[in-house]
């Protein structure tokens, strides 16, 4: 499993449904399933013959919605509905989506997982024309560009609004009387499309939510894509042919949950091939491979199975630790007292211990990992990184944009061993990584972004391009 | 890892030290570990110079101090803290843990594990004799033989309450100026004794809570046994000699965190041992071994590595359902919409599964996994359970008081594999249980209890002896 | 006193300053002395050095600012604030004031008490530009328009904005550098400005809120003045010339808070003068007259005073009231359970009463009450009105847009009479009102806003013009 | 109206009803209506058929049962509760009342108004018997001595109980087939009995709750007296002949509410009479009467009329302060900026003001609103006290036993004036409230308790004597 709150975030997940009496509760299920995709709130707006009806707040969906009657307002046959993740100091409702907006001419809703790369710059145009923008989010200029467009219709609005944005985007929109799903030219963010047993349509961001509602997998949203879902049925349309597949791997590493499927891959047999590959690039003599919980147990457990090393429970994650605001004092720290994880000691004594990963951010978090399996009696501990070294920022859509946060960035894998403290250390290959997932895309890396890894962004950056270039003649050192 | 929310309960877990300065810190911290062990309330009692301060309230540890002033105010050198667990359609304040005593010569707390046999006799003539009690708890009843003993001391009036009492108890006290643990003279749950580096002493109902505190395991509370740490140290007595080692084997089973060890045997070795033992009883051909998150995934992994057979993560669990409460309605369950557990096609599908639980108490759960496995794809699914089949109900301490709630009572394993659809079904033998665990105390079953599963109860049932009787001649049928 | 609940309610008070270390908890204070002005929602902006920072919410303001860490983080030297009147049914956080909008070239927050009347129009022109409003309120409009503007400056773009505006209103604004209030060219919505010890301005819907913060009044802001409040003082301009006083008599009659004044007049005194006039204009004998606590107390004493008839506390209202949400059932009703006001018994019994109420709306309340009365053994009620019937909607700023809300509107006096079970009924006249108020302006009715009784507006009524001229010609039955 | 949370407090409100099939909610409208004699907690325990059923948390009645399901759970066709007063440092919900005791032989519950005299004695005999309590309250006293009790009945180990405990005490109790009301031997606190139209029993500490929930006034509860309600009817004992009367003065003088009727005389025609008396005792040539908001009201009125000064609203209370947590810093404070009470300048500018309460306790309130209207340009304050100074402790439910906190305890009346900035200051004689109430028992002071006035105590003072007689040694003062 790989949903926690880490350093490493994901901006959001969407669902909707179309043509079900109950749209709004099967909306709360399946957004139910998407939670590890987004924490810091979420909301859902519902369509209710034409009539649109919003509720979001702060906090998990079951904190949103915590009173049954909260959902039963939101009457219709249709819903859409966003959780979004949590960003450092910005807790303000006016964020949370889906956005509902109430025109003279009409009510429409809009919920967005991703990040533009003009943003900045389209931003500033519209408000020198006299735009009001009422959030920080990026969201709302999708909004702007299609109530400014001198197009004639909505669906040649929308169009053209999807070619002024760029970089990453999946956009779920509900009108009066359609709802609608939008993917970027280049697919960074999975978006699939399914059908319930009545006939109801359901596009949500991962193929776990359409299982969790009993819906059986249609298609994915290609790049490019418009699909209009409405009474008489669903209709696809493009708003560009300059598409390619450049799908976020990271979604396959340590985003999506496992029991997802992107572009027809299961999310679990890519970590345990991930595992089972590692394994055969950095072999190493062990009592055993530990899985980090939750994230790393697939790609550990790929690594024991290819290896016959046994697989265990050497460290054990305590369930309860999400809402607990109470965190040991530096004093209590520095005692040895401890929250989230534990490593067991009645496993891990006096044994050589492999221990799997899915991936190195800043290293404190696997620095700490070692010191808590040595203090438990780990003879070694030999680290194994089920990716390839982040060294890049992204601007698609995960939280990581800057490579001050990567200690790949400007440190050899020996620099980096050195600090976390174990006794080994190796990561994935890229090509070991593109063979896991197996994508066979006619395009670069089989049809993955591999940017974080090597730099090589399959679009250009606009407004972060000059913070880019800069950050990249910096030196930068953690120690 | 075995610690959700099921059918089958555990009364509660304990935490106290003895010696810190910042000890309701370390207590909550303590607890937070022991919380799989109880999520109806919790609460901590806090010793500061003879003076105890308490804070207590229905809910998790969590929401029980949500704001840190809460543990503030618990000010002191020393503290007990209770972690109580779900009882259906009792939720008062009253009954939570620890029980704080304000006497004119001196304040008391309480905090207790267990359940006592003879409890309803002793509160009737207590009540009689004048004695109100202000809880449903058997715990108040110890306070009341205390207060009531005509012996000269303290040490003396509780040795006599505690050869009063009958059943499984493990009970932590604090008075003023000690902290004392007490257990029966079976040993039936656990209780172990750690110390931090400062010297503090720690006392828990699992040793994972040591870990969590940075504390090293000093000893286990044994049978008859009653602990009195103060300033001056730990002394060890005896209330009765009469004693020998029942432990639960169900801590073994499902209750106890995979990283505790009881009697020194790790539980996830011995979980994992199980599902070895269990392969080899029962083996079968199958495409891969699948647990049943998260309890099941030590005995499982053991299955897996014992045979050969790949381990895959074909069930995924929601980490965020523990606080919903909105629940699917019977009609969004018809159409498939599902919360808690996913079976994941992209792993399943058409393939022989071997689904391995840790127990089935009314089946219910069983026969909706089997069912998603098959609408997952899983073209035979063979369960396989690593304990034996749950004929007769506790009296020591887990919720099961009754054989209406057994299925395995009255039917036989071909009525089971039938009702929850399995294509074959097999449970761990009570010698493979055994073997499994690896006791080595010189008593029945190695040292276990076992009553559970052979109605072999180390002591007698008292109160219930009666309605036992009876439950034994009824006919009960879950068909 | 005249601050509760009741079917009659205004739009919202404001509160602003300028120059405090404090400026924020000084809002605070000063809003709750408002709080009679709005109980639906609060929120307050500050300035720290040109960064604007905001909070609101739903609920009263103490419940909003429940926590002294949310004033805590208002951080800086000036702020606004505004506390919003409960409308049914739009429970919605986007709806509370100030509105605060981060744009590319600075911060700018907006608060609102009052309604304008080509709202609809100007919304509806502003969305066909391509404007996107994300409330319902009236407010944003005089940002689009700012925004919109040709003009080459701040001060020029807002006094074209204000001169596009209709209706009523009293708006409070703050710049990253200034703080500025605007009032209506008829200064519907009293607005005034004050002086604290240390130099500070502060701008205040009432005057009390001026006491209660320890500022003294400066003056009032006129009809058509746009005022600005910088570090370099005060300034006074004006948007437009066209300007007459046509005061809401109904914040004399009804909402302003007794130790207010307005234009000069002290609200309690006004209201002794009214029920002096009235006592005059409508004598009867009796044991003992009554107010309706708490808005009718004053012109209850001033009737008692006058006529030498005491003054008694024959109604009791529960101030526990105003957060209960539960209610009597019917049944209970129907057994004499009350909650809101008692009659008291031994006050009332056998006694003739003179019942002074400050107004009427639908009759409901007074039926009720005076039926309270004659249960607790009153022999006579006769009901006297300190204010004119009640005939036709207001339509900048109090909650009355329907003619079908108003008894009066369509029925005699004699008519209301029966239908509430009074003895005998008596309302104020309109030269009665005027004299009773005293203002001295030259306009109209000396400066009053007389459209509630008489029909004479003092603007055009645009987008309300053609509902208002078929409700005249509606023929309104209550019984 | 004289209900407000002041440094003066009542110890508790009760209400019960037997024979309505909506009691619960009945109790919830009464317990509303008493809510000004405690806002610490609040509680309900129903009766349905036998088995008690009980919720009480901290908190407003209204904040206690904000969810009608709360309400719903308790169901029956009787029902007790119970409001508390707030004490400074102990909000625990354990002392919240009905306390509700489950015996193996039936259900009971309790609740109380008033202060026992030997409580310290009687707890400690308990204890050393081998009693526990679980709260600090000494309504728990009364439980143990029932159970304790030899008699062979409940209404004879009642009796028993009832004269073992000493002071002020109104009990109301719920069997599991009656509903039980005691009053101490000296009718210290009021407690009324009544009766709905459907024939069911109402017990309440004031008459309002009779009036708020429909029912009629049948008789009070005397001294000495056990009333007993039954699906039988009324039936009424006395468990003890000793009896007098001695009312609580300060009941009339500020605690009942202004509706209620005690021992047949109306609380606000009593106030009134106090005000009438004092401008006869104390008169002064002014321009108005002033009532300090809200207790003060009736005798300022009784004031005003007797005298034929105008009567004004020169102080302004404002309604909301109830449940505000956040106050004015000492330096705000010192800028001037006020929360609870404002000087209303419009109307006390240049003039001489007499100010009216009800008593003096520390002096320090009085000294703030002297001030206060001075600040608003009062020429002159002359303040006049409808009570007679406040000297001495109250052991019998009212929240003063030290006279430490009284003023007149050690200070002339001129040291008072000169301390609180008055131009004069003026007391109410004992005659004058012994008058103005007009009780006509054959008891000392016509049937009042004047012990805080004149030290006069109509009990032993048991617990209490030893500390009293100490302080009446202290030379005590507060400049």
């Amino acid at each position: 499993m790989s949903y926690e709150v880490r350093s490493l975030n994901e901006e959001c997940g969407v669902f909707g449904i179309w043509g079900h009496p109950d749209a709004t509760r099967v909306t709360y299920f399946g957004l139910h399933s998407l939670q590890h995709r987004g924490q810091e709130g979420a909301g859902i707006v519902s369509n209710d013959e034409g009539k649109l009806k919003g509720y979001r707040d702060l906090g998990l969906l079951s904190e949103v919605f915590k009173d049954e009657r909260q959902l039963d307002q939101l009457t219709g046959q249709a819903a859409i509905g966003h959780v979004r993740y949590a960003t450092a100091g910005n807790g303000s409702v006016d964020n949370i989506q889906p956005f509902l907006f109430k025109f003279y001419d009409g009510d429409f809703a809009l919920a967005h997982n991703g990040n533009l790369t003009n943003a900045k710059t389209l931003r500033k145009d519209l408000e020198e024309e006299g735009a009001i923008f009422h959030s920080n989010s990026d969201t709302e200029i999708l909004m702007h560009l299609i109530r400014k467009s001198a197009k004639p219709d909505f669906s040649s609005q929308l169009k053209e609004a999807l070619n002024t944005v760029k970089g990453g985007f999946a956009y779920l929109m509900m009108t009066e009387d359609s709802m609608v799903a939008a993917l970027d030219a280049n697919g960074f963010r999975p978006l699939s499309i399914g059908q319930m047993v009545n006939g109801a349509y359901v596009v949500a961001s991962e193929t776990c939510a359409l299982e969790v509602v009993g819906a059986e997998f249609l298609q994915d949203v290609n790049p490019g894509e418009v699909i209009t879902i409405n009474d008489q049925g669903l209709t696809v349309e493009k708003f560009t042919d300059e598409t390619q597949h450049a799908i976020c791997s990271m979604e396959y590493i340590y985003f999506a949950r496992p029991d997802s499927n992107i572009a027809g891959v299961n999310v679990h047999s890519a970590r345990k091939n991930m595992g089972r590959i590692l394994s055969s690039e950095a072999p190493i003599e062990a009592d055993m491979v530990v899985g980090v919980p939750n994230s790393s147990l697939s790609a550990a457990s790929g690594y024991a199975e290819a290896t016959g090393i046994p697989y265990e429970m050497g460290l054990v994650k305590n369930q309860y630790i999400a809402r607990t605001f109470i965190q040991p004092t530096q004093e209590l720290r520095e005692q040895g007292v401890r929250m989230k994880l534990s490593a067991v000691r009645g496993v891990v004594e006096g044994k050589k211990v492999i221990m799997v990963d899915d991936s190195i951010v800043r290293g404190t978090t696997s620095r700490r990992i070692v010191e808590l399996l040595k203090e438990a009696g780990a003879k070694e501990v030999h680290v194994r990184i089920a990716s390839p070294p982040l060294r890049y920022p992204c601007f698609y859509g995960i939280d990581i944009q800057t490579r001050k946060e990567l200690i790949a960035a400007n440190h050899s894998i020996e620099e980096i061993r050195s600090e976390i403290g174990a006794d080994s250390l190796a990561f994935l290959s890229e090509e070991g990584l593109i063979d896991a997932i197996g994508l066979k895309f006619d395009a670069p890396y089989s049809g993955l972004c591999m940017a974080y890894f090597n730099g090589d962004y399959p679009t250009p950056l606009y407004d972060y391009e000059e913070k880019y270039q800069e950050s990249l003649r910096e030196k930068i050192s953690f120690f």
